[in-house]
């Protein structure tokens, strides 16, 4: 993936197919500017990808590679929403990562996440506030699941008038 | 329970009497439209119900009503907040579940929760973005634990002016 | 720590100096008004604190304990990001606790984190929502992360003309 750092764009930015949810839920629900986004896991070919446990199964790097997986998807999710990424802003993400009780590395699992934001939204845009979470068990197995709060930019009236 | 579909009331929803904080917090924080809610569980006769763990003392369809029973107390709480419900959308929902490492059904029994809030709002309002998870365990041992972030929807003008 | 209960001042609160990401993300995401605060943990001369687990390496009273630190912690960055702590109050605060599987009284342990912000910001501004939640484990081994939704007052016209 590359993308130009300097505007924050990534419009070369290879984005999965966005998933379905898995019950009786929207993935994102959007409320004005405002988009909450659902519990994301990462798939691949419709079968659930990334499965196993920090601590256990996988390694840190693993993590971390399950974490962007994730959040990929989570954008696939909100670009399928607004049309393109080019106006939206992070500003929380809760990464929560199946852990057993001894692994404490959940900080840099979750960077796997949200250097991917960078990467895609630049700095501004795409630096949240964020919480790492060791959890017991994710739902179909994931090792990694994401939530997050974000917003779609108003472009100033001289900007972009509507 | 009976709801109409069609307008998405249950005027008819029989709702539990709302329990008190267990601690410094209140079960709903109301900053103008929109209401913060605090993590429920749920009580029988005073006396905290559904408790276990899923993957051990519970199944899955017994988790999935407890989570029913968890956002009934929700809605209780809502209620007793902004007088009734007829206004009040779900924008956010996070449904926790005390799970052992080896129990990935969380979404199953979260659907226990939004099943209702659909059935008790209608899907306009009942269908929020929704996070699941598996906890190594929860307060006073409850076996699911609900949050949620909600908005009261304003009238239009030429709607109900005030 | 004492704290002026009626105007909800606590002027002579001791804050800790506040601590750096541990990644990519920042300690406070704020939107308008609206501050987004990232999962703290305590720290004590550069170093974690209050590290362990609750049902198994410590008590209740010293998870409250840690509560309290990572309030201070988390209190610290939001009077960093806004320059005092006149003006903040608290929508919703999530407790996450490292728990064993058979520890339930994650509410008691919240309660030392909300308890500090009552007397550190009065009642009204100091009583959010809250969810308390018995996890895994937490990233460098802390016994209590807290993350928080706080808001900027913004003082009425007549009061405070800008």
């Amino acid at each position: 993936m590359t993308s130009d750092r300097r505007t924050g764009r990534a419009d070369d930015l290879s984005l999965p197919v966005p998933h379905l949810p898995v019950g009786t839920y929207r993935m994102v629900r959007r409320d004005g500017d405002t988009l909450h986004v659902s519990g994301h896991g990462a798939f691949e070919d419709g079968v659930p990808a990334h499965i196993g446990r920090l601590g256990e199964t996988l390694a840190t790097a693993e993590g971390a590679a399950a974490a962007r997986a994730v959040m990929l998807h989570l954008l696939a999710s909100v670009a399928a929403e607004v049309g393109d990424l080019s106006q939206v802003s992070f500003l929380k993400v809760v990464v929560l990562v199946s852990s057993t009780p001894d692994f404490t590395e959940q900080h840099l699992v979750a960077d796997g996440a949200t250097d991917l934001l960078v990467d895609a939204l630049g700095e501004a845009r795409g630096t949240p506030a964020r919480t790492a979470i060791g959890v017991a068990a994710l739902p179909l197995g994931f090792a990694v699941e994401i939530e997050a709060l974000a917003r779609v930019e108003r472009a100033a009236p001289d900007e972009a008038p509507r």
